[in-house]
């Protein structure tokens, strides 16, 4: 059967003052009314039910994941007690989900992306999951058609065409994200892919390429399975998953494994890694900016102001500022400052206000 | 005896959101913890005391002008039924005096001024009176040596030294508020002050030259005058003073006035007309940021940013705007931008979002 395992154990501070630890971004409803992780529970709908829908998460955030998917199974909400990155996680859900079902194809997807087209997406994922039924070993990858020379993703380069499906690659490359130069020739080329990190495969296969490749975590992993479902599961996973190799799944098994391939995703899709990210998949007014809540703008362009129902957050002759109101911090910044989010964070930290964080 | 006469009445929306119709610049502690009204009270002291002080607000703020100032006697705080410019207002504030005091010297003062030097302004004050008791026809200004060709003032351009006082002259002639290239000509000469509103006469003077310039204005204040005291009064107040001629004092007296003579004032004085003045008279970081409350700046410079105690406003990568945080509105703007912010009020206004004003 075809299961997804949403990972949404990120507790990135790129959307700070609306992500807090405590809620980060794909616990919010930063697009729309429904959080990120709603949405993306309710896009695989009716393709993957519920009752098939598995959420690795963090610990400390398991509970108000529940509390927002109140249709999946709570068991099948589970929080690692320590972030090791996708390796790890994906080997956790692969060893829950063959718990129950030997055949399990996994559809693992990360919680904090928007994908518009849901249709579109669903039709993807069936013929990822008809590839993966087809030939149980082949571990299948979704390539986004790049826009644009980004320099945050990793890219894919597409190789021979599959035989039986069109718009599928076997992969001929890996290329960790580049620089602008590179990114250009990759572009150009047409032969590159965005690796938007949504794979599909059987669980019981990426289990068998994690203990070729990674030995040691597959045996912590078979400790693990071995408890499934005793008192001592929990006390051993508290052990035994922080001392797993933080690595992620592409450095661990599909940049050595013998049969990845990759489908052109047919479906529009956004990481939403940053504020700016918001005025692409936010509908912005004649001045280009993309409001949300109580807000005036006066001779301002370009720029994301969000606040609430009760608070007025007025504008005056500012262009491309992020402008964030929530009832107990606000932000200002210049929407093209990333790096610049990233040191207030520490700052925030340093002065002793993580009560903010 | 001197009495100071305050005039509290403003209602300017150019320090919203902080600033509100129910709770103006003057009512605000936009520098310290007291509001300007309560140090302009404080500032007097022991000058003139509590006793001796008069407010003439606008109706609707008489109640909150005579909290903030509890030692002043609440039947010298009185609210004008509609603002009438200056002319009314020391006309009524001298026939209030005139029925307590018929000798009583009048110190007219803006509520909403920032004075730094307490001791140089009643120094002066004291000067000024003095001035006024050597001739009781005398009306005296102060005058602001320019700091640079302001066009928001008008201008005294001094004439002949006064006999018997240093620093003192009497007025050549009254300038409107010039433009860039009259005012750089005006402070190059050196023969020029900013009026800032602030004079020293007798009461009965200025009605004296009131009942010639104003003949109108005189009679209706005359009728008020025979009913203090009495109760028709209010209802007389309600029914005349809203007939009377808006004017300002310098057009229906001062500029007209055969012995007009100002004091170059010794003491630091700022109108703190927009919130750009701020940085004036606030002491600002190295970035030249001048903050308030709960803020944390990184890479901005020049800004002005003012929040509550608990509530964070974080600062990236900006310069030279003013962010203002209040429990329901908040205000992000270029700081020069006064067109801007006059716009705004009208535009929030048209929106019906009247209540945030």
């Amino acid at each position: 059967m075809l299961h997804a395992v949403i990972m949404a154990g990120g507790s990135g501070t790129r959307f700070w003052p609306q992500s807090r630890r405590s809620l980060p971004k794909q616990l919010q409803p930063l697009v729309g009314t429904r959080t990120l992780l709603q949405q993306t529970a309710d896009r695989l709908e009716p393709l993957v039910p519920a009752e098939r829908t598995w959420v690795v998460t963090n610990a400390g955030l398991a509970e108000e994941t529940r509390r927002q998917l109140p249709a999946v199974p709570a068991t099948q909400v589970f929080g690692e007690p320590r972030g090791r990155n996708t390796a790890p996680c994906i080997g956790l859900a692969a060893i829950r989900l063959l718990a129950v079902d030997p055949e399990a194809v996994m559809l693992v997807l990360p919680a904090d992306h928007v994908i518009t087209t849901s249709e579109a997406f669903r039709a993807s994922a069936e013929t990822a999951a008809e590839l993966v039924l087809a030939n149980p070993r082949r571990l299948v990858l979704f390539g986004i058609s790049p826009s644009h020379a980004a320099t945050g993703f990793g890219y894919i380069q597409q190789g021979e065409p599959l035989d039986d499906i069109e718009n599928g690659y076997h992969v001929a490359s890996f290329r960790e994200k580049p620089d602008a130069t590179t990114a250009s020739g990759y572009v150009e080329s047409g032969d590159f892919f965005w690796n938007c990190g949504i794979f599909a495969w059987r669980a019981d296969q990426v289990l068998a390429l994690l203990e070729e490749y990674e030995p040691e975590m597959h045996q912590q992993l078979t400790l693990l399975r071995e408890q499934i479902g005793q008192e001592t599961y929990e006390e051993t996973l508290a052990t035994e998953f922080p001392r797993m190799t933080s690595i992620s799944i592409d450095h661990a098994v599909l940049e050595r494994a013998p049969d990845v391939c990759v489908l052109a995703a047919p479906f529009e899709w956004d990481d939403v890694g940053r504020w700016e990210a918001l005025a692409r998949v936010i509908e912005t007014d004649e001045e280009g900016n993309s409001k949300l809540g109580s807000v005036v703008t006066l001779d301002a362009g370009n720029c994301i102001v969000r606040s609430t129902a009760d608070h007025l957050v007025a504008v005056v002759g500012v262009d491309e500022l992020v402008i964030v109101h929530t009832p107990d911090a606000t932000l200002v910044a210049r929407a093209d400052d990333e790096e610049g989010l990233r040191r207030l964070v520490q700052v925030i930290e340093e002065q002793g206000l993580d009560e903010y964080l």
